[in-house]
């Protein structure tokens, strides 16, 4: 399993995945599934992944190698973020096809997020059939993965007003209510955060198995929540 | 959709579920899922349903009618709860292979609770298949329907040392939780608190839409978890 979350506030961009990678509980492993493309001042991409493992590396390889032979379209040449997000579909389809399709076991899903210059940035969602949707002001994040635990915080605390760092502090505490309820989503944790205008990737970080940091949160978090529940107005019951 | 959730700590048990019921988004009705049976001083139970509806009231009606018939196994008859979730089991069972089996969409899932004079009260889940399993001292809670939005808060409160009042308020944040995400399980909320050995099921509560302290209990835990979030150690990231 995985889970990956994209925000996308006025201030910039948040990119947060963990790196287990499972085929049975007994098969457990740890890929990164978080790719920075740094192309230069003009334009600045990142993708998540989630699903099948081939097909998702077999697009990621695809994608560097159209950049290398400079083809036609690639990260380089492409105008917009919607068009990024068009050609990684088209790669990811192309890729299903050869194994089954997108119905198949060896389907996959994508998060695009980047910046462009002269146009604003963007995060987009790429479906396994390789359409996608975009965030939006009132739900100005998106998931791929194990999205159910992790995601009544981000509705909670994100609008398009949040700054940077409360953005990134809540897609962490979100993977942490994410990795809490299921094992196959799990350490090291990566995270990038991409301020507006920048066109700089270089705020990334990695959270190990053993990161104090992670730990830290874990524990303040538990303890937040339990102290907010116990605020609660008491129920007061009449029992028989 | 649905949600419910039965709680057993050492002090009783609970038994919270929505009353929502869907086929597609254009038909939606209000159902409700709670079902008490009290069979006098030295036998009660609770029955909470989810799947199809034709199964789950096909399945309440049977056991109405055994009691009434006094069949040989019946709700007034079996030894154990055990037994009684054998017995729901095997009456779901008949019912779903009438239309297509555990596999088919007719399947059903239970929560049974209860307590038999001599016994201790537990609670039971049962699967389409007619097998089961019951909450244990780490997960003294069990769910069924759309159990993930929900399911960090219980894990964080949830002991066998929990006192009723607060385990019966934990199910109650636990819904708010679910209904904020998932459209298809909402109000009324319904909710039975048994106390340890007290052979009655008169602690019944029934939340409206339009329930004060539902929303007062939603905007309280809003406002909490908020506060909880902006009390975690900041992040402090360094942009380049």
């Amino acid at each position: 399993m995985t889970y990956c979350v994209a925000i996308s506030v006025n201030a910039g961009m948040v990119f947060c995945s963990d790196s287990r990678t499972n085929a049975g509980v007994d098969q457990i492993s740890t890929y990164s599934k978080l790719f920075r493309y740094d192309l230069g001042p003009e334009r600045q991409f990142v993708i998540m992944t989630a699903g099948n493992l081939a097909t998702t590396q077999a697009s990621m390889a695809q994608l560097k190698k159209d950049i290398r032979q400079k083809s036609i379209v690639n990260l380089n040449t492409v105008l917009t973020i919607g068009d990024a997000a068009d050609y990684l579909g088209d790669v990811s389809v192309t890729q299903q096809d050869k194994h089954g399709g997108s119905k198949s076991a060896f389907s996959a899903t994508f998060i695009l997020g980047g910046q462009i210059a002269g146009s604003e940035h963007r995060i987009v969602m790429i479906y396994p059939e390789g359409n996608h949707i975009t965030s939006s002001k009132d739900t100005p994040y998106l998931q791929i993965g194990e999205s159910k635990y992790g995601k009544p915080i981000l509705d909670r605390i994100l609008s398009l007003d949040t700054p940077l760092d409360t953005a990134a502090l809540s897609s962490l505490v979100s993977m942490d209510s994410t990795m809490r309820s299921n094992l196959s989503v799990g350490p090291p944790i990566e995270l990038v955060v991409y301020k507006t205008d920048s066109f700089s990737l270089q705020s990334y970080y990695r959270f190990e198995e053993d990161s104090e940091f992670l730990r830290e949160l874990k524990k303040s978090w538990d303890n937040r929540l339990k102290e907010a529940f116990h605020k609660l107005p008491p129920l007061t019951l009449q029992y028989s």
